[in-house]
């Protein structure tokens, strides 16, 4: 974890998909503890009609730009840091590939650390869950 | 939020895959009060082998037209909301696109307020919490 | 539900996808409880681009037959379940087709009884929890 979802429209270059990959993994790196090594993403590209938003709910202006990133994640992480790696995500995806902070949307669902197998059929996080208790008694 | 997720086979005309966002949104609107404007959605076609469903799970038959509807929302309804939710979905959409009741399947995911932002950087539903909490104040 | 989401490197033959659908479902069958005809998966086909995994997070070494797995099914199963589940996956899809255990990664996202509709309009499984409190009585 965590795997995350970025659906955009169809069309943009791939150094543009990777740039936004890059940023937001920078993001999560530095706010969320996500290691370096830890990066898995699945891009959705979608035609107009199969891409629907509002162009001003909440008053922000948004564009065919526009970015759904959705990451599903373990549920360790406080509100503040949720705010931190939103602002973040923002600003990194601002500089690389230089999106408008009104054209990224995140949606963060969030589960139980024994929810995940990263290979090899081991729930990787429940063995952790249960290295740490070892090591802290 | 919500920010809904709909799959079905390829080559559905695009007027009906708006007519299933149309009325999929009147019932949110109604009955989880969406508000109007508030209006996120993703499709996603499918070609027959990467579209598995079981044509009669629980007395349901189902076809081909079957839609998948996964909706990320807040988790602030109640178990009576989620039903006024599913039966006004059937009946909009047996109006228009004019879907069969078997062929609609509805899943709910539900997250914290704070999980979103849409737009900006800012977790907009957080700051609602807060402003709420100072006006009870 | 459950609902499963496969996504995987495009190009694969129709008959290994298939295959991977079978060997999940009666992984999920023996392990989790699933109903024999509770069977409904989406395939999602990605280019190189938009399939982004690291290559030995964990030091598990994955290749591109990397398979991810994204299963939102009901919050009533114990951390053994999980563990015997993602186990079992492991060694059915290793059966059949082939998969490598570094190629499985799996995400499992947990919902409430009643955030299903199954067809009908109605919420099936939170129906279920009013029949088995009646019969409880």
């Amino acid at each position: 974890m965590p795997l995350t979802h970025i659906a955009l429209r169809a069309g943009k270059p791939e150094t543009f998909r990777q740039a936004i990959c890059d940023s937001l993994h920078r993001a999560m790196h530095e706010t969320f503890n996500v290691p370096e090594d830890n990066d898995f993403v699945l891009i959705t590209e979608h035609e107009a009609a199969n891409f629907r938003y509002d162009p001003s709910y909440l008053g922000i202006v948004r564009s065919d730009d526009l970015v759904f990133i959705q990451i599903t994640a373990n549920n360790t992480r406080s509100v503040e840091q949720k705010k931190a790696l939103f602002s973040r995500i923002v600003e990194l995806l601002g500089e690389n590939p230089g999106l408008r902070s009104e054209d990224v949307f995140v949606s963060l669902v969030e589960v139980e650390k024994e929810n995940w197998s990263l290979g090899n059929g081991v729930a990787q996080y429940a063995e952790n869950i249960a290295a740490s208790a070892v090591l802290h008694i």
